[in-house]
């Protein structure tokens, strides 16, 4: 049963094949046996308490429950009924009578609520391993920390233990642990998701956030999730736009080279910068931004008067029950017992300043990337110094609730070291979709495996297929990949990238003798052959009809096998068309030859 | 000297026909003198210093300074460079090196600042007898308090001293010294002026505020004076709408009977009840709202934690004078210093609660009238409970700033005991062009003179003649005055009202016998002639046309005579027509004859 993607797509692909929900309930506790893992979990549902939710659902019905029968797991300070809140305090515990806000919206729409996950007590902190229960280990390598506070709700979606998790973030508690577990972590705008029923950390900051292993899955969760609330003052109408084409040039900010800090991480930083090439790739155009007042906005979360928000949500208990708490969240939250109500609002003016100040800077370019975190930290360094590595992991995320900002954490790759590498797109409130629009296309660029599932991407369409709007799917492998010479006849045709991925083990590339520029040429091969780095991307079919007819010789359209089994349509290379050519097929593809070959 | 009007317009027409600004000036301190109030400045320009000031202004040129040759009074807690601001306490005092941003925009545009203005010591007030300055004299009558915390500017204003004053108001201090002066007092939406060099009460609050003595006047004040300001972070873009018509039906919330709360003054009652009559017949649908939840707003304000931005703006100076303040004050915003940041924040959740639920009511109506006070309170009264009688008068003012909305304080008539009445008028951030406008009609229906001076208000144009945009003044009398059968007619033909007065006292008016509906006639007599309540509006020429060209026999239009000696078109009647018709002159007009008659 294991080979079930969930992934919601795959899921519901499996559920419409036939697969039972008692098939899927037993593949998520067959992979928390085998994660073996105690600290994902604090509560765990019970096998036939999980049954019966799922008969309750009636028959597969995607239409009227987008998230019919899909699995979730909720972070221990968000209220689902029936299942004791801590926030990882065992001696805070109470048991809901109601299911949060944002948990009731996901039941309706048909979502089966597997467990309540670890996390930082009462969500202070950025490690994962300020909790009096067993530190989930980092789903991609152990030694690190899982990142926190949503710790357990990124390791369990990065184990393919459910589909999605809450978390919540107030300073990168929804990022820190995506960047950190190879997954996606949707940090919605303050308000778009309502927090009534969600134990607060800073009332006027916190966020609701969403872990999924795709875009398309965090965004879907975020659609279903997304309402005003009379239970939440805080809560916003926020649009949900549509998933759709992103705009096809956007500009986007990124930290000036002198404000980026990677406290000496070079395998980040070279990430990073990879990560910058590919959205210039996807058509972005970079724009350095001074960052000196972002950081100076990040200072205020925990040196200033926003602590005192953590110390007013649980004052009646941590004076009645200070030893209970963790020593580490005790000593950060009591701090707020020294400040006072001016200080509070000095706090409040300093914020508003730097407000005004970036306003007008933020609304400069459509978004901003930036590294999720600058640099990875093992358990073992953070346990030595808990409150400074923590604080460093939050260089690219505290200031962005306190600028009212949204943004999604996505990966972009995986570090020369093996350890993952993420980044955050950026922008202003309510501009959930346009930032979900191009991490969709960046993780699709990155072609990775989906956390530590080894599971591929999915596809939205069979790949090849013409698709039920009629566009056509398209494999390039020269000079119309993204940001090559020829990328933008693509685009004027209408063109939308999906995905970078590889060709069969059953090609050649050539490089073509007697161009005036370079051109390559792909040849489907009999033995001895490679897979080839391509990009799949989609026309409207008339478009596609005039983009074909134009193709010069040697040069054509034929069909084309990729690694995940699929044919597409494709550019082929006649083989008369190779004499005097190059075989540059050790490059790998036609990006990698042009960058890395001895120039003669 | 004495006779030059101060109001914008008159003022400007008086330098048109050659005034000099040296007369200007020698009536200002001509008026000081007369007006012999040691409490109204604290600090007074030169007259050297004032007429170099003036003759810097070049020759007079209205286009490019519209607030050419204005004499404008600047509340003590607003820097002007030069003058020292006090803030109402002489050991706080500084010696400010540039304008406020306020004051510079004022003075870019023409304006003179004649001196600083007396307040409730650092705007902590409502009362204007928190001051150790001598106490302002209340401009309508001695016995009252002025009203503050604004309270110098206020009486300055309505003493025709200066054309206009800047106020600030947090808590009512621009509407409430307004309403007690029979002024207007325009209190901006939050972040429309800047408060960049203004002495902070509540920096989340503030604003700067108005005071002049007819609506035109404080709107075209506002509009020079409102930007973006780089100076102040809490300043905003609001969109300076022209004070064009507004919409003809406009809904205007009231608060629901049972939560008027006059404290036992029933000359206040019933002229809030006038007033809300005159809103009716000016076309507006009145809508009772529940108030409990917007007094509960009010509350916030001084019980909560707010008092400890009052506190937060002078801790150094209060540290180490603390018996140099004003008693009064001293105490209430010495009360901050038991606060602490958590219940700051407590404080900053209880107003997000109310704000969230009361959006959709405040939503819901065009805009609000409420009384500006409850009551009136006398100096005595006051000084024997400074405190309670400070609260009750915030009544209706407190809650508007902590719900971001904009308001502007207009005298409606003058109550059975010759004290002056006031309401204000209540919208949501940035609808200030929309309250602005009501304000206008309002304060024109009323027929009040301004301020303390006996001055009429002034006209917008002569009246009777076409204005420069082609439009011609109607003089109506019977079922097309507002509120009335016919009116509709009127609006349709895109009909603006201009003001309600009354014709000389040399006419009659009939009931029309043998008329489906009722049906007046009015006639001008050789003697025994009333002078008869009319409305004066104003139509597009081709509208007029047609309009005048569809009145029945035996109406007509001719020549009306008003009661300030100007002449205008409107209703007559034939005298074939008053054949069998009542002679009810006596009633004073249609209106009246409608509603007091004796049934037959």
């Amino acid at each position: 049963m294991s080979e079930i993607r969930f992934d919601i797509g795959s899921l519901h692909a499996a559920y419409r094949d036939g697969v039972g929900v008692g098939d899927v309930i037993a593949t998520i506790y067959a992979r928390i046996e085998t994660a073996d893992d105690p600290g994902i979990f604090i509560h765990l549902a019970a096998r036939a308490d999980l049954l019966a939710a799922a008969e309750a659902l009636g028959p597969f019905d995607p239409v009227t429950k987008p998230l019919w029968g899909v699995p979730v797991a909720v972070k221990d300070n968000i209220d689902v009924a029936g299942m004791p809140t801590t926030a990882a305090c065992a001696e805070y515990a109470y048991m809901p009578q109601v299911d949060a806000t944002v948990v009731a919206r996901l039941n309706a729409a048909g979502a089966l609520v597997v467990g309540k996950t670890n996390l930082d007590q009462f969500a202070t902190g950025l490690v994962g391993v300020r909790t009096p229960y067993p530190i989930p280990r980092n789903a991609i390598d152990a030694s690190l920390v899982p990142g926190g506070s949503s710790s357990g709700s990124a390791v369990a979606t990065a184990r393919g233990i459910v589909s999605f998790a809450l978390g919540t973030d107030t300073a990168g508690s929804g990022r820190i642990p995506a960047g950190l577990n190879n997954i996606v972590g949707l940090k919605p705008t303050v308000g778009a998701l309502s927090t009534g029923g969600v134990v607060p950390a800073c009332r006027t900051l916190d966020c609701v956030s969403v872990f999924a292993l795709t875009v398309d899955d965090a965004y879907a969760v975020f659609s279903v999730a997304a309402a005003r609330d009379a239970a939440d003052p805080y809560s916003r109408d926020i649009a949900v736009q549509p998933l759709a084409a992103r705009p096809p040039v956007l500009s986007v900010g990124i930290p000036a080279k002198a404000d980026l800090k990677f406290f000496g991480d070079a395998a980040m930083q070279a990430g990073f910068e990879a990560s910058l090439a590919m959205l210039s790739w996807l058509g972005c155009r970079l724009v350095e931004i001074p960052f000196g007042d972002f950081y100076a906005t990040a200072n205020l979360l925990y040196e200033g008067a926003w602590v005192a928000e953590r110390y007013a949500a649980i004052a009646d208990f941590m004076e009645a029950n200070e030893a209970a708490m963790h020593p580490v969240t005790r000593k950060i939250i009591g701090g707020a017992r020294k400040l006072s109500a001016a200080d509070a609002f000095r706090g409040l003016y300093a914020l508003q300043a730097y407000r005004a100040k970036l306003t007008p800077v933020i609304a400069s370019v459509d978004l901003f990337c930036v590294p999720t975190a600058p640099t990875h930290y093992t358990t073992v360094a953070v346990l030595a110094d808990p409150v400074e590595t923590n604080s460093l992991l939050g260089t690219y995320t505290n200031f962005v609730n306190l600028l009212d900002m949204c943004g999604i954490a996505v990966p972009t790759g995986t570090r020369d070291d093996g350890l993952p590498m993420s980044v955050t797109l950026l922008a202003a409130a309510g501009l959930d979709g346009l930032v979900a629009s191009v991490a969709r296309d960046l993780h699709a660029a990155s072609g990775l495996t989906l956390g530590a599932t080894g599971w591929r991407q999915p596809s939205a369409q069979p790949v090849g297929a013409s698709a039920e709007d009629g566009t056509i799917e398209l494999v390039v492998v020269g000079a119309h990949l993204s940001g090559m010479p020829l990328n933008g006849q693509l685009r004027e045709a209408g063109a939308r990238f999906c995905r970078a991925m590889r060709t069969a083990s059953s090609y050649k590339l050539y490089e073509l003798a007697g161009q005036a520029t370079p051109k390559p040429g792909l040849v489907r091969v009999g033995n001895g052959g490679t897979a080839i780095e391509v990009e799949v991307w989609r026309l409207p079919a008339d478009a596609f009809g005039h983009f074909v007819a134009a193709i010069p010789p040697p040069l054509g359209i034929g069909s084309v096998e990729l690694d995940d089994g699929s044919i597409a349509k494709g550019f082929l290379v006649e083989s008369v068309g190779l004499l005097g050519a190059s075989d540059i097929s050790s490059f790998g593809g036609w990006r990698r030859f042009l960058s890395d070959r001895v120039p003669v």
